[in-house]
């Protein structure tokens, strides 16, 4: 299905990864920066085909590419980019069923949440920044574990079930599409304390990244540091780290640098980097915030045609 | 939106009416000649903005546009019209609530039943032919009263009170759909026996109407004339009168004619005419079966190429 896009039309980011891999968190930030009227999120896991007793009952996860409508996500992401609304499906995790289904309308910026939406060509080529998120796998589990029990009424033995018959799924079909990804995130714990994540960017050349060199790190020490690497692999990429220990002071250069490149967006600054911490109070990461800006920097560079999106 | 259809493509019903115009009845008939697995049904009831109740607080009528997702409707025929399924929404009418979407396969035949299914010009430019179905007002009331009362929960009084409410909604964006119909079918009772209904036909000169002289009456009798006449809005139609008395033998040779006149589709020959009558039971209207077999006709055409739908 070809998917043109007339002049002025929708910017798409989708955010991929395994179930609680913090897509939330990370797109929330970015967002809040484009402004809430100004962007409309849909959530892929709300085309998931059944129900969560039909899953059971038919022996299947929601990381099962026919456990969803892929078809008609990439349909509507096909029509969304055209700038048309979409009647979308409603998967209602809390209760674990399927709802009516209700409007979304096209915003000038589109961002696409969930497990699958690089799974066919159609749904890749609807995109302008393509982010796969690839937390620390004892981080994804703890974060897991808590999401299930306190929001989606799981027991804690049903949710560690759930993550075990989920193995499997997630190898075979989620993440393959890593591949896809223009950048790939990786957030680890620094140290032993989980609210301080160091976060690790993968740079792929499908993107015309920001210069930073006027703030990355001389020799490697300040939190904030661009190494050519090979990816897990073989392939060349720039591995971008930024500490969970970053100083303030290192970090709002970096954020005063990124800023200064995206001058038609210098009235949207605002605070970024807001996640819950692991007692459940909201708190602030500089490693967050600085991942939600530079994607940001994407965004606001394919909406003003300033920087070709396949350079 | 422009809805371009590739070869081989669905070829599209259009059966629109008041509630209770005996739509369902119509292209039951003409599903069956198809062959069930070969059609698929679009209610554009589905698209339903609102629940029975909510539509009660708002004060709106079903009939009102501004009732329903016609954009989504539209949107939704294109789609199909390309051979792409849908997910689409589902208005419970039993209950008068919304309810989860389901998958639609496009078929080779897509019939779509509704009260505003040619409100826009995008919605009428997908179909090959567009009947408007207009039963005799007392007919239909006496239809409406019963279904709502048997089917949909309504005490007579609710029914009575809604078949009021609706009557200038319908007037101002039901009634006027008639003028882009292709067929405008209109049933009326036969002397005093609703089970015997004459039917009437407006053949607008918009689609390649089948050479009927075979069979037509010499005089005006027998139950089966054609006429030029001028339509309610003064413009010349040719009207075919099939009469609900007419004898067995002439309609047979009626349904003769129109099956010789197509006779890609002699396979599919069978028993037409269905209906259920006031006393609720199952029964077999000639005049029923008639009008069915025409429009099937003009499908059938249309899916053969044999007769451009637009002369």
């Amino acid at each position: 299905m070809p998917c043109p896009r007339p002049g002025n039309q929708p910017i798409f980011l989708g955010v991929v990864g395994d179930s609680a891999a913090g897509k939330s968190t990370l797109t929330g930030g970015i967002a809040d920066i484009l402004g809430r009227d100004r962007v409309a999120v849909l959530q892929a896991d709300d085309y998931h085909r059944h129900s969560r007793a039909e899953r059971r009952q038919l022996g299947l996860t929601p990381l099962a590419p026919q456990s969803n409508h892929l078809d008609i996500l990439e349909q509507h992401l096909c029509l969304m980019r055209r700038g048309q609304p979409v009647l979308k499906p409603v998967y209602d995790h809390t209760s674990g069923t399927l709802r009516p289904p209700e409007r979304l309308e096209a915003k000038p910026f589109v961002i696409v949440e969930g497990l699958l939406a690089y799974h066919s060509r159609g749904m890749r080529d609807c995109f302008d920044v393509k982010v796969f998120v690839e937390p620390d796998e004892t981080l994804r589990t703890s974060w897991k574990l808590a999401r299930d029990c306190a929001q989606r009424g799981y027991s804690l033995v049903e949710a560690k079930d759930s993550l075990a018959r989920r193995a499997a799924d997630s190898a075979a079909h989620i993440q393959p599409q890593r591949s896809f990804a223009d950048i790939v995130v990786r957030f680890t714990p620094a140290a032993e304390d989980e609210n301080h994540l160091n976060a690790r960017h993968l740079l792929r050349p499908t993107l015309a990244h920001p210069d930073l060199g006027p703030v990355l790190d001389a020799g490697g020490k300040g939190g904030f540091h661009l190494a050519l690497a090979r990816d897990s692999d073989g392939k060349p990429v720039d591995m971008l780290d930024i500490s969970g220990r970053i100083e303030p002071r290192r970090a709002k250069a970096v954020e005063d640098l990124l800023w200064s490149l995206i001058p038609e967006a210098s009235h949207l600054r605002a605070p970024l980097g807001r996640f819950t911490d692991t007692a459940g109070q909201d708190s602030t990461s500089h490693s967050l915030a600085l991942s939600q800006l530079l994607i940001t920097y994407h965004l606001v560079k394919a909406a003003t045609g300033l920087a070709p999106a396949h350079p």
